[in-house]
């Protein structure tokens, strides 16, 4: 499975957030990252999230497609991340 | 086409590209936006937002989807946008 994760997090809690998407996913941009994940690896993922997250305050959404191939990226201006094509 | 656009720009321009993008999709998190869009208006969209970056340290990504139906939407805590379905 392909996913696209971003997160709205306190700045607090923001550096052990990015250490551990990073460790499960490529980073592209600011708080944005894709890569190919298991159920199993994204459900752990989510926990841990969970536990470093403030769920009054912060939010984490995932895009999840069953095939990488479904997405066309495209990025304007600055390429931030680790990975992607510039179009 | 269904659209993810996120971007990471400049303080000083962050308000403006929020109103741009508003026009054309939904608002979803911080910086990410969501929605249909046709062909004509997402290079309308790129070309406003390329006006106001700049080049050499904004970024936009713009993840493209020929069906809404091919992308799962999860939201973890905190729900922050205008649209959207909470699972």
């Amino acid at each position: 499975m392909y996913i696209i994760l971003v997160y709205d997090i306190g700045e607090k809690r923001v550096g052990k957030m990015l250490k551990l998407c990073r460790k499960y996913l490529s980073w592209i941009q600011n708080s944005v990252f894709e890569g190919e994940i298991t159920e199993v690896k994204l459900k752990e993922l989510k926990m841990k999230a969970l536990m470093l997250m403030k769920e009054e305050s912060d939010s984490l959404i995932i895009f999840k497609s069953r095939n990488e191939r479904w997405l066309d990226k495209e990025i304007v201006g600055k390429e931030r991340g680790e990975t992607g094509n510039f179009l």
